[in-house]
């Protein structure tokens, strides 16, 4: 049976600073640059979960979009929108909050519940500006 | 020698909506939500589709956009624009109008075409609104 | 007090057509074109609600945003979304549903309204497509 | 001589919320909802300058684009981007930090420097999200 | 009766640099900055048409949208896209090639056109880039 | 460990035909149309770099995007912006000055620079309008 991938987009505003406790103010602006101002800064994410799957026969869904929707939702967005991911944020803690990293545990998170709902999670993209963003494949490398 | 993916977007608008015959009123809408509204719903689809080849020697083309760009209206544009998925397009008879059916539909329509032109379809994507889209590779699974 | 401009964005996805019943079939298409498929068509709509006021002394708010959202939810988004806009709403009832009768039936509902919150209604703007959109000022002519 | 309106566009990241001290955490949430999370959120924000003219017989220009990013970058943005707007800006404090409020102080900044390089501030638009903006025409009311 | 404010969306790419023969080398490099490049450079232009009126009763348009559009590509796109702006255009001979001259020219081929259509234009707008655009109301002055 | 996808976007303005000196000028326009209008046309074009790598346990990054993004000033858009693809860019010389062309040559002059600062080049997406954009994996087919 073909596979198709279907893609929800979901929203989050949050503020984070890059930053090092135990390096000098010095080192973590030579780093980080702006990015490390003391008193944050923060981006609209746009966050990208795709999910591949066979469309069932009956409702020509690879998966039901609210549901998935909803899953992002309760796992991500409630507890990443309108936070600070450097001390907001459960499972952020005593990470550096670099979007590279914020992508690899939103994979965690999503990951096995999207199995549960019968597809499988296929790809995350996380966009911090119009000028760059992240994508991770669950550590593989189509290319 | 090197290949190189061109894609060329299309747009079409439509409309649509989700609802199996045989099941009540009830079902459909709690299956299909406010997909399911009786007197139909649409969009502005926007199709990108993806091509891979390697370029020629004297045009640099993989492909002549023109060209494609030709077959993507003659082919799939011509019986989508300002039609009812559900009741105008032949291709689409008998199928649940979802965007995982209509891009594998797309895909069979091209995919011999393309050949025929001396290059390789290579992708497509579908998109319904700003927050979600399907992509389809002819059911392979590059991850 | 220096009046600011406020804009909430809300989206609806509907099916309509362009069609005279006294008209023959000819002429609808004559004059109509594409968009007076008898099985209808669709788009993913765009709405601007622009209001003016002056920003709260305490809040620093126009306006509350939320209010003006659920406002143009309860009024205008609920009754468009996932409807036909000929057949299922009951304040288009016996107009060509073009987008300059749609804005101005909107600019009805909500000028009245935005004035109970204590703001204005200055501008609509709603979006059909990429390439073509209408603007509203009440009747009010800026330029 | 006809006026030509001619618009730059520059961008800034920030970390905000509103909030007042004087209230308690219940109204402060009541009010701002998550806009008042305690430990901030940020936006990027796309701020768009509009400013009107004659065209220069022998350039062509209202105004000189270069010149006019820089001011803008040099009065505005090196203040605003990575920043914090309730603690990090000379110019914003003492001042709930809603889009509303900055749209003001920016046309502040602004307004004499651009009169100083003989054009004339029109417009200003500060976008906060794809769903919210504001624009300000320095108290004048065109509509 | 009720104006509405109708735009439509066309496009262009075209070659063209600022330049004033007349002026050395350096003085031109030194007022156009990389603009001034001898051997051209270019642009994706996207030009906005508003079009004022009333709806009409019978068919609940200000203007036939295909008519405005096939009239925007005879008087204004069929000379300028895929053009060089200094060298191949008739009505822009002479002239700087800047967005703000070229925004009054297209101006003045189309406003009593749209007027023999039975409408009003209101406003063009130019985009250059994602960073700049010019705005024209005839001379008009709204704000 | 995890391999992560970052992408960088940088811009460029270009001029460009599309031309064979040895054809005729029918020929010339019968192949490439109005892109080998002979005094150029011209694009914004969209240049996305994506990189491959481990995120730094230290700084959560694959990559400086800074670093990345001097690194593509210096080697790619210092060499195109307000340039003529045909006429002015060194490692263009003699080829046809087509999207897939140009983007090979892009990744030949990153390929090793990026690998130098620790990182694997593996994507880079070329977007000339929003109708039609290359990309390339360096030869390699993910799909």
């Amino acid at each position: 049976m073909s596979k198709v991938y279907i893609t929800r987009r979901e929203r989050f505003n949050a503020a984070h600073k890059l930053w090092r406790e135990e390096w000098s103010d010095e080192k973590n602006e030579q780093v980080f640059g702006r990015c490390s101002n003391k008193n944050w800064h923060g981006h609209n994410f746009d966050l990208f979960v795709t999910v591949k799957g066979t469309p069932n026969e009956e409702t020509g869904f690879v998966i039901d979009l609210k549901t998935l929707s909803e899953l992002i939702k309760v796992e991500v967005i409630d507890h990443l929108d309108h936070r600070n991911l450097n001390l907001d944020v459960d499972f952020l803690k005593g990470l550096m909050a670099s979007t590279e990293n914020v992508i690899i545990k939103i994979w965690e998170r999503l990951e096995i519940k999207i199995k549960e709902l019968g597809a499988e999670l296929a790809k995350i993209k996380l966009v911090e500006t119009e000028n760059n963003f992240v994508e991770y494949y669950g550590g593989n490398e189509p290319f």
